[in-house]
C-alpha cells in the first residue's frame, strides 16, 4: 500500500485520455500528470530525440517522488521503454503490452489494423508485440499523423476530418479487418466517428482504457494501490503553459484541469 | 561587403521557402539555416516559450559566426523579433516588415486577409504593423493550424485540403478580400492551390519573396553583401534529424539539401 502519486507523462495533453480512465478505475490514486508541450509531438521525431525526451520526463517525475510512472504516450513507449526499464528501477508501464493484450483477448482476432503517429508505426513496436503472442497474425500498420492536428482543433465532426479518416481506414477495411487499434492517447475522442465509419464488426481497442486496466492490475500485484478512500487528487504539469492547452485539457478530462503548474525539466 | 554567411533560422523546415527565394535573388550569398525540428511547432506555444527558444537559436547561429540573422519564422517574428532586437547587435531581420511592405506597396489594397498560425495571429504583430502604415483599413486574421500538418504530409492535392481551405477561407472572402496575406513560411507551398481557389482579383502576398527582396535592400544598405561571384553554399543545421525531415527539407527546397547536421542548443 502506497498512497504517493502516481506519474503519468506525455508529449502534450493526449495522455489525460489515460488519466481520466485512471480515475474511473482507480478514484483513490493521487496523479501528477507531466505534459512536454513545450517539445510537443514526439510522434514526427527521431527515436534518439524521443528517448532523450522521455529521459527527462522521467527524471522530472522522479524528482517529484512518483510511487510508480505510465508512458501515456504510444511514441514515448514505442521508443523509449526498453531503455527507461534498463536505466531506472521504479515501475514504468507503457500503453503498447496492454494494448496488444487487450485485442488479443478475443481468440478470433486474426487481421490486425494499426493507426498510430508515424513515430510508433516506424518502431514496429505493436507489430513485434503482437507477433510474439499469436502466429499468423495479419498485421497493417498505418502512419495517421494528420489525425493529432484534427483532434487538437476539435474538428472532430468536420467533413474534412471524415474525408481524412477514410482515406487512412478504406484500405484497412478493404483488406478486412477484424480488429483496429488506436495507437495514440489522442484516439479515444475519436471513437463516436469512428464507430460511424467502421463496420459493425470491427472491435476497437483504444490505449486509454487497457492501460488503466493494466495499471490497476500491476499495482496489485506490487502491493501499490493507494491506501485513502476518498477521491485522489490530480496534479496538473506542463512545460508550456498557455490557454490553448488549458482548453485542450478540458477537451480530454472532460472537466477543469484545476491549476496547472509550468514544468521546467533538465535542470 | 562580407563573405560570411547569412544565418537563417525557423522552428522547422518550412523557411527553407525563404532559403529558396534568398539563393534565388542573392545567389552569391553563403547561408547557414538553422530549423528546430526537435521542438516545433513554435505556432501553437506560448509567447515565454517562442521568445526562449528564439534566443538559443539567435546564440547558435552567431556561434557559427554569421553576419546577420533571417527570422524565418512568423510567430518568431511575431513573438520574439522586439525582445532579439534589444539583445544583440547584429542585424536581425524578421518575415512581419516586408510582407506588410509589400501588401501596402498596391495603394488600393483595403481590406487585408491574414492567414497564420494561432501564435502569429494572437500576437498582433501583423493587424499592428498594417495599422501604423495605412489609416482605414480592413483587417481579418485568421488561425489556420492545420494547414501546416497537411503541406508537411504533402496532402496539397487532397480533396480534404481544399475542404480545410474553404473552410478557413470562405468567410474571408464573403468580407471581400482584396488581399491574403501567407503570413507562415509554409504557406508559400499552397499557392497554386489558393489560386484555384481565391477569386482572382485577391492578390497574394507571401513571406518568402517578400523576405528575400527586403533582405537584398537591407544588406545593400549596410554593405554587407557577399563579395564573391560564385555560387553560395547552403549549410543545414536541424535540431533533430530523421528520414522524415530529410525528405520535407527537399521537397521546400525543390532540391537535395546535401549533407545534414545535427544541431545541439543552448550549450
Amino acid at each position: 500500500m502506497n498512497s504517493a502519486p502516481l506519474g503519468i507523462f506525455d508529449s502534450g495533453v493526449g495522455g489525460l485520455t489515460v488519466v481520466r480512465a485512471v480515475q474511473e478505475l482507480l478514484p483513490a490514486e493521487n496523479l501528477l500528470y507531466l505534459g512536454d508541450t513545450a517539445r510537443l509531438p514526439y510522434g514526427s521525431k527521431s527515436p534518439e530525440t524521443i528517448r532523450n525526451f522521455a529521459d527527462e520526463d522521467v527524471r522530472f517525475l522522479i524528482s517529484k517522488g512518483v510511487k510508480a510512472i505510465v508512458v501515456a504516450c504510444n511514441t514515448a513507449t514505442a521508443h523509449a521503454l526498453p531503455s527507461l526499464h534498463e536505466k531506472y528501477r521504479i515501475p514504468i508501464l507503457g500503453v503498447i503490452e496492454p494494448g496488444v493484450e487487450a485485442a488479443l483477448a478475443n481468440p478470433n482476432a486474426q487481421r490486425i489494423g494499426i493507426i498510430a503517429t508515424r513515430g510508433t508505426v516506424g518502431s514496429h513496436a505493436y507489430q513485434h508485440a503482437l507477433a510474439l503472442r499469436r502466429t499468423g497474425l495479419i498485421i497493417h500498420a498505418v502512419a495517421t499523423p494528420l489525425l493529432v492536428p484534427f483532434i487538437e482543433e476539435n474538428w472532430i465532426d468536420h467533413p474534412a476530418t471524415r474525408l481524412v479518416l477514410k482515406t487512412y481506414l478504406d484500405p484497412l477495411v478493404e483488406k478486412g479487418i477484424d480488429t483496429l487499434m488506436l495507437a495514440c492517447t489522442h484516439y479515444p475522442l475519436l471513437i463516436p466517428v469512428l464507430r460511424e465509419i467502421l463496420p459493425a464488426e470491427v472491435s476497437l481497442v483504444d490505449s486509454a482504457t487497457t492501460c488503466a486496466e493494466h495499471l490497476k492490475k500491476e499495482l496489485t500485484r506490487l502491493k501499490m494501490l493507494a491506501t485513502d478512500e476518498g477521491q485522489g487528487d490530480l496534479e496538473l504539469h506542463l512545460t508550456d503553459l498557455s490557454e490553448e492547452f488549458e482548453s485542450l485539457a478540458r477537451q480530454f478530462l472532460k472537466k477543469s484541469p484545476g491549476r496547472i503548474y509550468r514544468a521546467v525539466l533538465g535542470v
